[in-house]
Parts: C-alpha cells; structure tokens; sequence
C-alpha cells in the first residue's frame, strides 16, 4: 500500500471543522468521501489536527494509505474535481510507511487576521475579524514577549477542556500591521483547545487597553482562563503552516 | 429635502444586481428597505449605474432625498446597523439639490480581478475569476491600446441589448500582474451591457494566443459580437470608482 501524504487550503466558513462528525458537514467527512469516489476505498484520513467551525486552512496535512495507482502529481488535480469549491488540493507525495500527519508534527503556525478598521469590509467578513476600536499595536508587541517560551498554558484553554499536561511551547509571535489589517502568526509545538484565540484575544485586551502588558505573566502563572482576554471568533483563524522533521 | 449623496461597497455575490426587482434580493430593495426602517420615508433611491448579478462594488456612489435629521457623520453608521454585512456604507454628504448620482457622472472605473493558477484558491472564489492557463500579459498590454479611445464598441456589448448609439470613450485599460493576480481597470465615460467582461474575455484570447492583439482593430470595425472574446463571469467585476464633475 502507498502512503500518501496532501497538502490543501479550505474556507471553513460552511464546514463543523475537519473532523467527522455524524450528520455535520465536515472537512475530513467531504474527503473521505472524495477518495471514495475516485478509488472505490473506504480509507482512514489521517489529519495534522482538529481545526474547529468555521476556522480556515492555508497549508492543511492530511495523509492516507491507499492500493489506488493514481500518480503523485495527477492526484490532486483528481480530487479537486470530486471536491466543492471551497476545498483545493495542492499537493500530494508519497512518503514513508510510518509517516502520520499528527503524531509527526513538530511545529504548527497559526494566522489570526483582524480587520481593524471602523466599518466593516464586505470582502473580508469571511476571512478576518472585524474589530473597529484602533489597536496599540506597540503595546502587543510587548505583550506577546511574556507568552513566547514554554509554560503552563492553562490561562489560553477553553474552559471544560480535559487534557492533564498543559505545558506548550509557543516558539513565536509575530505580528505584522499593514494598512486596516492585522496579521498575528502563533508559531508553537502544539496547542490547547481555543489557545490560539484565546491569546489573540488577550492581546486585542492589550492593545485597546484594557489589560496591561506586565500583567501576562501574572495572567499566565494564576493558570486561570477567567484572567486572560476573549475568545475571538473562528472566522480570523488559519492554519498556516504544519512542519516535519526531515 | 435634503439630497443626500452615500459611498458604499458591497460583495454582490448574493445579490440579483443593484436595480431593484420583484421577488429578487437587489442591493436598492435592500437600501430602500433600510431608509424606511431608520427614517419611515419611502424614498427613491438614485444609483450610479446597474450592476449585473453577481457584480461587486468597491465604491458605489448614490444619493435619495430625505426630510430626516440625522446628521451625515451619522448616517452611515445608522444605515450600517439595518444592512446585512455584505453591504457598508461607507460615507454621506449633503449635495446641491440636482445632484443626481447616474446622470452627473463623468466617468466610471471597472476593475476585473483574474486568478491565474493552476489550481482555484478557496478565499478567491467569491472575489475573482479562476483562470488556469498562463497568461502572456505583454500582448495584452499591446491589445489594450487597440481599445483604448473613442469607438462604435457594438462588438463588446451584450446580443439582444437595444442601444442606438454605441460608441463610448475607454479613456484607459491598466494591466497589473502580481504574483498570480491579474488586475484589469477599464476607465470610460459609458459602458454598453457586458462591455467590461467582453473587453476582459476578449484580452484573456489575446493572453491565452487565440486573438491576435493586431486583429483587435478589425474586431472593433467589424462591430460583430460573435468576433470578439468570451463574456468573463460576473464574480470577478467590481465598480471601483465614479468621478463626478468639479
């Protein structure tokens, strides 16, 4: 069997996410499907992660093992026939047997875009977040200093969450201002439930003022989410880039 | 009365055009409805120009006259919270009691958005028009000047329309290409049902090798629809500027 390894970008706007769910339109459920169509197989695809409703992904990773003999380079285009227009295939490779999309992942980036501007843009409600109160954008770029590195993130998980070790290491914060827009790409090891948006919107609490950047650290090490700032809406959010060793 | 003049900018994805229509959703139905919920009056809305379906605007320009007393650094705000998010009003000002925002307007400029890759991108779709084949953007900057000027433009205008005079000003065609976007701005005093997404079709032929850019001429002379390009899709068009005398 070849095990086959995709890159793809999607709109998440209409889809419960990537993972299957019973009578929810997902992103995994529309390609299981699209395979099945072309091969016949009823394959198993394995995702780099859960993305949720609603969030988008520019370089998504999913892999499959599969007896069909469609070549590499004809593959996607193949699937991109048999998948709504929302979904796009870019890639696909054969890789090693053992290969797996989520346990082999050694660095994720994630891209929050906010719309920081008074009135809405109609082109960018899809794709971004709307927040109409001028940001300090100076003021996050301190702020973000006391997230970068490895701590208990408990402060950025969704409340309800049930994981036991929640120690992440956060590599990078970037965050770039251009015109009305503004791009925050979160570059870490792995994630908790809602993190991500939970500390964009815990910097959203700083640049418009309403926490002090010297207080993340306290944020971070009181472990409480009541502490840290918002949950921003899934719309912004991206998955950007999945990296593998080698 | 007041004679009102607004900006706005709308994603026309969902919309049946600007004109209002029987059992249609129009963007004029849909403002009309918004003045009469914010100041009870059922005012006739002057437009710019009649966009097709599918059509968006960056920056639409119309104007009503109103008894209301709500201030213009007002009105956009209030408008905005009884329009739908793929419409913004972007700004109002009083005018000069014979302004009238279709017959007052000197010139108009279109501009035609073109994805030019192998595979569709998903946060273009709504927004461009996808276009595998590689583009040869040199000789669509020699055919556009064949089209630049005052012509009889009958061979760019829709079959079935009934206009008596057709010739029209194209005062400039801009081509940019940027990484794999094609940005196409026709700037003209009048435009003939189809003119800017026959125009676009008719430069894709000259880009893709089927017309030669020295046939363009003779197309022109030849005034025959079937002569010249294809009718690119509507997702791609935008209305992006109207100039008005003084």
């Amino acid at each position: 069997m070849r095990n086959l390894r995709f890159s793809m970008s999607y709109d998440g706007t209409d889809y419960h996410g990537f993972q299957i769910q019973k009578d929810e339109i997902t992103i995994e459920g529309v390609l299981k499907n699209a395979v099945n169509v072309l091969t016949g197989e009823d394959v198993d695809i394995i995702g780099c992660g859960r993305t949720d409703a609603g969030v988008h992904a520019q370089n998504y990773i999913f892999n499959f093992k599969t007896n069909s003999s469609i070549p590499c380079d004809k593959f996607p285009i193949a699937l991109n026939t048999v998948t709504p227009d929302d979904i796009t295939i870019l890639s696909c490779e054969e890789v090693e047997e053992n290969f797996h999309s989520r346990f082999c992942a050694k660095q994720k980036t994630y891209r929050y875009i906010i719309y920081n501007s008074r009135f809405k843009n109609p082109f960018l409600n899809r794709f971004s977040y709307h927040y109409k109160h001028k940001l300090d954008i100076e003021s996050m770029n301190v702020a973000k200093k006391y997230i970068e590195g490895t701590h208990d993130f408990q402060c950025f998980m969704a409340q309800g969450s049930v994981v036991r070790d929640t120690v992440r290491t956060v590599y990078s914060i970037d965050i770039t201002a251009k015109d009305d827009m503004i791009f925050i790409d979160v570059c870490g090891n792995g994630f908790l439930y809602n993190m991500v948006r939970i500390i964009v919107g815990t910097l959203i609490g700083v640049g418009n003022g309403k926490i002090q950047s010297e207080d993340i650290s306290k944020i971070i090490e009181g472990r409480k989410r009541e502490n840290a700032g918002m949950t921003v809406p899934a719309c912004g959010l991206y998955l950007k880039e999945v990296v593998y060793e080698n």
